[in-house]
């Protein structure tokens, strides 16, 4: 099957919003094994609308359409579609009480216009709105499928999740499972390099890599009629990976690296106080993004200046004179002070040149993360510039990707209890 | 003039990447008027390449492709535009001398294959790339223009602004100078509405809205010979936005709320340390986002349990206790201990319910921040919760804008020295 995504928007073709509805459901197509070749924005025009629609049905099975679904008159996705289908649009009594429902949950007032959002072709398949008020539709017409989605995000993405992806499973006749492998320390070419033949001979489950800043994804997908199937086929494949890369993974299906360190912080009942310098609280910052943290971070200290170090920190001022802010000396003492002056069992902590001037004589880039914990010191000296684009950022967020994993080996050396939540 | 934007790679087909250029220079040809109705993304694929190439000559002037100009057999951008326009490919010197110089810089070795990146259409200009290899291209042929630029945004957006830009404005006749104009504590629709007469009846300057998380941005665009006859078209239009918004206006070109606080506080001599709770270091990321920041902030202390409020804050635990730590109160001595035991001048507080969980029975999105310096001390309470979304992130993310507005707020009561930097 063929699939094409065609988002509709003013917004988009001004450039005022980033279309990653676009890569969204680029990624989730491909997962779903249908093959794009186009993705095309057009805004709020009849004509235009029309012939991008008319263009794209002429050249793939599945048109999935985001946008345009609102309730003003220039939102015109829905009956274009329709028209482009040979299909009228009729009143849809379950979509209407659902959006009554939302507006009366929200406190807010239904406009007469909103009652536009409540047609759908006759037989379409209506995919409720739990995050907004434009419902999706799914229509079907002499071997063409086209998809309508809501544009917010967060409107369309869950839309998708919970009610499209089964929807569309359903018409190529296949589940499809995932799981994500996590790894830190090792670049996209080099994991790809140790698991080329995998990648290039295994159809099912397929295994493709995903790069973030400073970090790689593997998507391990398998095909098959139930979870448990799909479960036979992606357990000794992760097991095959983990034997290849075992030193680099560090988690399967744990979202982040936050993520995973308060898990294993909170599983064992430790905390974790911070000491930053050239992150600035970034480290305290990415810890406290995950829910429930506050089980795991006693407190977050950001000293930007030798005073502070010193005063806050209980960095001697003859490491400072001697070996500098930016040292694996002083490093090391701010990670213990961040765990003497706090109570935590792990202080972990970043001090480094994040640029964009040089400092002490020092490069940019070059970034000390210290840990400390009764049962395990360590400083690691990191070289993290790359001399082009925005080196600053950058180089912060590699710093505090090192001192998250720095934190997450420190709990895992920790036996999880027996009772761990 | 109608432009259109062509975006090529597999990658972003497959939804690894998002496609941040497309929006770039959707926004980039807008400012320099010229309308954009199609977006188009297609893959390395010389078919639909070539097709896609054909429709958008067909209906614009001007076709903006990104991508696809690297040195593998698959980089094929440039030889089908150039196929497209009728025209045949010429060795560059000057685009190799550069290449080879750039190799050359960053100790790497030139391949057998680069030498494809130094050809260009006879009679095209070549754009130099300072941060790459591939050479971007404008080439014309009989009323028409295509421009091919590197895919990297890091390698794309600079030869945009140094090169591009300058080169569409001889072919629109007409140069473009914006200024932007920074609002906080107003909707986009709010100011909108104070200003709709403005923007609807004004074509020169232009005046449109922008919303970020937050925030709202007015950019006012003048076209005009040069800059100082640009400067006489905006200066008026800024001071009667001015007039009507004053009160939310926090600056003219100031770039982020980040950079008006540090730059207002480096300018009066003064520094900042920070106390937060439900932003776990967010507000002093932000604040050591910005190059010379050091001057600015003494410290940054996050502090996530009552215990640490007390230890390191110095919040009486009698507070804590009658009030909660989410209270006016404690944010308050929380700015109060952030100011003292730093000596820093302001002190700046943030303590709320991030959720997803309510807390001491108060509702998620509710915020206190607290301000303190021997000039001015407040507290305000915020109510940031909007129902549906990442309701975590979005209230941190907007708590982090109060508290930087309050620092900007607290400098700038300060008068600034005659010899301000």
């Amino acid at each position: 099957m063929t699939g094409e995504i065609l988002c509709v928007g003013t917004e988009l073709l001004l450039g005022d919003i980033i279309n990653t509805n676009a890569a969204f459901l680029a990624r989730e197509l491909a997962a779903l094994g249908i093959g794009v070749y186009h993705q095309t924005v057009v805004g709020d025009n009849g004509g235009r609308l029309k012939e991008a629609v008319a263009l794209a049905l002429s050249r793939c099975d599945l048109l999935v359409m985001t946008g345009g679904l609102g309730p003003t008159y220039d939102d015109i996705t829905k009956e274009t579609a329709a028209e482009a289908l040979g299909q009228k649009l009729v009143w849809n009594q379950e979509a209407y009480d659902r959006m009554a429902a939302y507006f009366d949950c929200t406190g807010r007032v239904m406009s007469e216009n909103n009652r536009k959002q409540a047609t759908a072709p006759e037989g379409a398949v209506v995919f409720q709105n739990e995050n907004g008020t434009a419902p999706g539709i799914a229509m079907e017409s002499s071997g063409k499928i086209v998809v309508l989605l809501p544009g917010p995000p967060s409107e369309m993405e869950p839309m998708f999740y919970g009610q499209v992806r089964p929807y569309l499973e359903g018409k190529t006749g296949q589940t499809f499972f995932s799981r994500t492998v996590h790894l830190f320390g090792i670049g996209e070419s080099a994991a790809e390099e140790k698991l080329r033949d995998l990648m290039e001979a295994s159809l099912n489950p397929t295994v493709a890599p995903y790069a973030k800043t400073g970090e790689v994804l593997l998507r391990v997908t398998a095909a098959a009629p139930d979870k448990s199937q799909a479960q036979a086929l992606l357990t000794p494949m992760i097991r095959e990976i983990r034997q290849r890369l075992g030193q680099y993974v560090y988690g399967v299906d744990v979202g982040t690296l936050q993520k995973a360190a308060v898990l294993a912080l909170v599983e064992r009942g430790l905390t974790v106080s911070t000491a930053e310098s050239c992150t600035g609280g970034g480290v305290a910052k990415r810890i406290t993004e995950v829910p429930g943290s506050s089980a795991a971070l006693k407190a977050g200290i950001c000293t930007y200046t030798n005073e502070m170090k010193t005063a806050l920190l209980g960095v001697d001022t003859n490491t400072l004179e001697v070996h500098g802010a930016v040292s694996a000396q002083t490093a090391l003492e701010m990670a213990q002070g961040a765990r003497r002056r706090t109570g935590a069992q792990i202080g972990v902590s970043v001090t480094g040149v994040a640029g964009p001037q040089p400092s002490e004589g020092k490069p940019v880039g070059l970034v000390y993360v210290g840990i400390s914990s009764p049962w395990w010191e360590d400083v690691k000296e990191l070289h993290l510039a790359r001399g082009s684009g925005n080196e600053r950022e950058r180089v912060r967020h590699l710093a505090e990707n090192h001192a998250l994993y720095a934190v997450l080996q420190a709990a895992l050396k920790v036996k999880k209890p027996p009772d761990a939540p």
